[in-house]
């Protein structure tokens, strides 16, 4: 299969910074969109893979997968695009387009594993996927988004992942105007979280561990703050919320939350992967039908129905907009929550 | 308020076996049923409660909350029943019935706690509520259930407690002819949820740690039975069911079921209440939208559908037939899991 080469940036081993490096793209076959990269947002899984933390790194290992763009070329068979239009690529760019989850347009549960965006295996070259850190991408049309005009293209980036990673437990768990919906915690993911339940009507609340997170998390949209570290203020929300969104990266214990719950609410985990301890407790689960759940992600019939959904009611997310350069820089201050909400590359700087 | 002595069956003390006592019934209200017991089902719970295992048991305690009989008065404002009729009560015979779980008929996650058919407290007398384990029981005819002519009334008793268990939640997870369930454990709780999901229609697997019980899991109407213990049969089911219904009723590993889910699938606990170890990890729940859930009993309006839908089914639970004076003994045999598959006691022999 021919390729070209393209601009990106990159590491080559799990203890080097990123810098500029050249990698291949595949030439775009009849389905194929290639997308000039106007913004990338970063996202933890970025830093996480660049870093090897979970292990199962590729290296040369380019990130990104908050992806907006211009489109530039079409494949013949593509219909839903044309060169000019705006597109967007999220977190996967492909899957088996033929099992249970996929047939129902549950691509982020492909049965047989989607492909990630970045490190995951390319069925076209053989080799591993590279992400949105570059100047084009080409992408299976099923697979790029399209993007309402009206928004800030920077902003509308970290859509394609704090967004739906959000998005979908909201929409899987039914929310709307008699919702109430509590969020934990106010980073990338928590901030989107509280957008989009408000955008949908619901009632939320952010659980903070600290006060100093008040005003920030009223002027995003919440109705409410409780500072989880109170017991007055967690007794007082006790059966109250329909749903939960825990965007808490790290191990935590979950059990005063699902005190928290309704008679048949949820608490979705969309943030830590791993053991849950302390051990989780089921007497409140089964003395009042809660449930704890996980989600991933979210699929691309759902990742287009946010988008429109965040064109017509004006939501985007809250960012810094940094140059490609600084992207090492940028790590460092997230591994420290120092960002407000979401860091963005403009990736014009790349040309630089 | 006026009351009468009932002959009943019971224990003074955690450490004494039980023996025939007395207990007051209140005089009927207007809104009362008052029922002659012809069989109680005898549940686990009756064992733990007479026994104190669970602390909080107030004696003389006399345990019973699977109650079949005949109706022998009724206050002058009962509408549903006559003397002469059939009735049947579970394990609730009052709630605040003004509560949102109330008003949405799910009295057994009553916001102001539901009365106990036994060790509750009896908002009449002050005093402590009697079970089933007597000669007559006085109850609010909201809380009491009809009961269809054409079953077998002692195998009718136990659709009150460990029916309704497994009903509510395979009703509430919407299990139908297109569902894949598995039930964990087979005792009352556990034949209960074969022959229930199967009557809806759903394939039905039942796990079990040993292969002796493959043939009467598929007698009382299994499709397949799967060894828990065997790994290679394990990972023949990954991912296949939609609800599983976990009857265990002491500490057990959560995990190996959880892969056995489907995208968005469920595990319920009605069995186990207290921590899960060894910890839960939540890598499956998220990268397959899984669910860990509890439920408890059922509301009443659920129950009553649950006997029309036995009555139409012509399911009933597998039982043997016990004389009250032989309590003891089969508490005994409980604690051995040597039952098949739910003792009922026929409570004519209270009467000699
Ligand atoms: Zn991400
Ligand atoms: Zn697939
Ligand atoms: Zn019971
Ligand atoms: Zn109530």
């Amino acid at each position: 299969m021919n390729t070209y080469t393209v601009k990106a940036f990159g590491t080559e081993a799990a203890d080097a910074d990123l810098k500029e490096l050249k990698i291949e793209r595949r030439e775009i076959t009849p389905t194929d969109v290639e997308i000039e990269i106007l913004y990338c947002g970063v996202c933890h899984s970025d830093l996480h893979t660049a870093r090897n933390d979970w292990g199962g790194t590729k290296y040369p290992s380019v990130p990104g997968h908050e992806i907006v763009g211009k489109v530039t070329r079409v494949g013949a068979e593509v219909s839903k695009f044309k060169a000019g239009d705006l597109a967007a690529v999220g977190c996967l760019v492909d899957s088996c387009r033929t099992c249970d989850s996929c047939k129902q347009d549950l691509e982020q549960y492909c049965l047989n594993g989607f492909t990630g965006t970045y490190n995951g295996k390319d069925k076209h070259l053989g080799t591993h996927t590279f992400g949105g850190y570059a100047e084009k991408v080409v992408v299976d049309e099923h697979f790029v988004l399209k993007v309402p005009k009206n928004l800030d293209l920077a902003a509308v980036a970290p859509l394609l992942c704090a967004g739906i990673t959000t998005w979908s437990p909201l929409r899987h768990w039914k929310v709307g105007p008699n919702s109430k919906v509590a969020v934990i915690g106010l980073g990338g993911l928590g901030h989107m979280a509280i957008k989009l339940a408000k955008g949908l009507g619901a009632e939320v609340t952010l659980f903070s561990r600290t006060p100093g997170k008040t005003e920030d998390a009223k002027a995003l949209g919440a109705d409410h703050v409780v500072i989880s570290t109170d017991e007055v203020q967690m007794q007082a929300v006790k059966g109250k919320f329909d749903l939960i969104i825990d965007t808490v990266p790290y191990v935590h214990d979950v059990n005063p939350y699902v005190t928290t719950l309704n008679i048949n609410g949820t608490i979705v985990l969309v943030g830590y992967l791993g053991g849950l301890e302390p051990i989780l407790n089921s007497v409140p689960m089964i003395m009042g039908r809660k449930s704890v759940a996980g989600s991933v992600i979210g699929g691309i019939a759902e990742t287009q129905e946010l988008l429109d959904f965040c064109g017509e009611k004006g939501i985007v997310s809250e960012i810094e907009l940094i140059k490609m350069q600084d992207i090492n820089e940028a790590y460092e201050r997230m591994l420290k929550s120092d960002v407000r909400y979401r860091f963005v590359i403009d990736m014009a700087s790349l040309k630089n």
